[in-house]
């Protein structure tokens, strides 16, 4: 009988890249943050107010992902000239293959940190590691607060949960006490910071959690 | 040489059985709408609004697709005693296999509409034809303006949209011609309602919408 190791964890062809990945990112000590969402739930407006706080302080790279269109990567190019766009064409997640084309392309040397913001989805970029460091999802207060019961796989995978439009928490019947109850229920470890770009409150922790991440 | 009919589409698994679904609705003359949204743009709150509207006039069921939990059903079955989950376990859409197990074991001969509600997903569900007759696309006004163009598939293969939350439009940036003007780009025969769940505007134009859909 053959002797097989069940140690050794057979990964998937995305997951040996994501693993060639990670080690480029570490080697190069740039911090890497997989941003995950619904759509619309303001994963760029967060990013916009985050690259403006660090801005001429700390080089952050941006690889945005969408099924069309520039207009996320446009956007941040407002604040950064290292905002890249990658689009899916159809496809409704980021693989790690993408990211390593582009750790080939791009010369992190001097990077601090590296976002990837994925496709907007709440369930398939869920199940492909891109070599990142952290997961961070962003939950908009408008979208309701049972959504980390209905797709708990995003949560249970994430680091951070930014619970973010905090300013239309009164217009909506989103109980945010109720929110992190489920969210922690299904990753007690997580973290949580409330935030709106609207009105700005809640940035600094994030800011701070960010910088507490960073490797150099 | 072989003949090859050209004209002859070539049908995937999924689209065969959406076929025999369809027709099956057709037998029965059960209207079936399928709709699509972004996790918590309000799918489940316009059907509580539209099943309390069609109450002891029309006989609506409704099944209802998420990856996790039977919180929707559960909520549909204050109005309806025909509102049925579908729980996919991880899967990011229903597939018409679904439909046509629902369409063996339920008892659809006095239904006047089936409405299949999908999972919170602005990208997978579009490429699943499930044998509906038309598709509902559901938009938040929370969720920005750009969206038609970053999803175009969902909008190109929708029949209506509902344009959701209007009640929160002063307290966005969303602008609503540019967003209307962004769908029928992508779409030009779609029809759009306003509504909010909220304050109950824009319903009436979609009740008559569903009235004049009706098939028996």
């Amino acid at each position: 009988m053959a002797k097989v190791d069940i140690q050794k964890k057979v990964l998937s062809a995305n997951d040996e890249i994501a693993l060639k990945n990670r080690e480029i990112l570490n080697s190069k000590k740039v911090f890497t943050l997989n941003m995950l969402s619904s759509p619309g739930s303001g994963k760029t407006s967060v990013l916009e107010k985050t690259l403006d706080h660090f801005q001429g302080k700390k080089e952050i790279h941006v690889l945005v992902g969408d099924v069309q269109t520039d207009n996320d990567a446009r956007r941040l190019q407002k604040y950064t000239s290292k905002a890249e766009q990658i689009i899916t064409g159809g496809s409704c997640h980021l693989e790690a293959k993408a990211i390593g084309a582009y750790l080939e392309r791009e010369n992190l040397d001097s990077a601090d940190i590296l976002v990837i913001e994925n496709v907007g989805n709440l369930v398939c970029p869920s199940s492909f590691d891109l070599g990142e460091h952290k997961r961070a999802v962003v939950l908009s207060v408008a979208e309701g607060d049972d959504k980390p019961k209905k797709y708990p796989a995003m949560f249970r995978n994430a680091d951070v949960v930014i619970l973010n439009k905090m300013d239309l928490l009164s217009m909506t019947n989103f109980n945010v006490e109720e929110a992190e109850k489920n969210i922690y229920d299904i990753n007690p470890g997580l973290k949580i910071f409330r935030t709106s770009c609207t009105n700005g409150e809640g940035f600094t922790p994030w800011y701070d959690w960010l910088e507490a991440c960073m490797m150099k």
